[in-house]
């Protein structure tokens, strides 16, 4: 017995999310981040728009399971925001060092950050996700000018191209909480300085 | 009447100075660039090692010179210790943005990167240049530890990834004059702080 693999126009099916998430790929790839609608994926999945809404919220977190990121805007920007102010730039890089540490919640933003440094359109998508979907929503809440978001996210960017794509020492070797101390002050004068 | 373009053991013909680099990239992506001696890229290359040394003062400019590099450390050091201690911070940042403003000196930095970040080879020669060839001695003439001269580099890395390859806003179109003021206290920090 054969069964089908061709996508239908199922309400639910084991792999519908699946298929769902493929052609979230094939549009955010196509249109770029900011271009892509809900709708737009839903009609390439050939699904209803409703059935998308229920597995995925919103556009961030869908491109975050499509790219397979490991965490939302959503959940990173509470993150930052809780706790003294005054410690945001050692909680900031805390997290990033957390996010990136394990080889499976890294890879995925390593290959991301790989196509947007070698293909025109992973480059325009993964910039209006950076900007418009992250670094933007966290600048405006801090009430911090977006070229100061920009100046940490630089830093750490290149902490972890540092630390794991370039794989330079010590860096790569260092104790997180040294890299949170070496760091942190940065950050935080970027954040409230 | 032909010219033959065959290489042979010709003293100083007008393409030596191109056969040495084009063996010297080979040499280089083989060997990473700490294993790469001038003695082997003259094999490669079949002319003497002197005529490598009449062409190229050392392995550093030999390798600038292969990757098209505007600058070799044996410039940027002198630059960067000139000049008052406190400034130090300042004239890096600086030094970098001007280095990087003008698409050809800047794009074969990006080039090497680029390579760095999607081939193992590359990758290892890119590490063994920045850290033996640039970082450590800037960190050693400086008497500043290796973790700190890399966190140095990681937001300087951050910011030219930011403004010329992923091209994020306002960072891309920023005058250089408000990111020395923006990320010269930071480097300053890593290197006297």
């Amino acid at each position: 017995m054969t069964i089908s693999r061709r996508p239908g126009r199922r309400p639910g099916s084991a792999d519908t999310r699946g298929e769902i998430l493929a052609a979230a790929r094939r549009v955010f790839a196509e249109k770029g981040f900011d271009k892509a609608t809900v709708r737009g994926i839903a009609r390439e999945a050939n699904v209803d728009p409703a059935l998308v809404h229920h597995y995925f919220d919103t556009k961030e977190g869908m491109f975050a399971a499509a790219m397979q990121l490991p965490v939302t805007p959503d959940q990173i920007v509470p993150l930052l925001l809780e706790g003294p102010r005054e410690e945001i730039g050692e909680r900031l890089v805390r997290l990033i060092l957390s996010v990136t540490s394990a080889p499976e919640t890294r890879e995925p933003m390593v290959a991301l950050i790989r196509s947007a440094m070698t293909n025109q359109q992973a480059e325009t998508m993964f910039r209006e996700f950076v900007t418009n979907a992250l670094l933007y929503r966290v600048a405006d809440r801090l009430e911090v000018p977006h070229l100061r978001i920009e100046a940490a996210f630089a830093q750490m960017f290149g902490i972890v191209m540092g630390r794991y794509v370039l794989r330079l020492e010590p860096l790569a070797s260092a104790d997180p909480e040294e890299l949170v101390e070496l760091l942190g002050p940065t950050v935080q004068r970027y954040l409230t300085g």
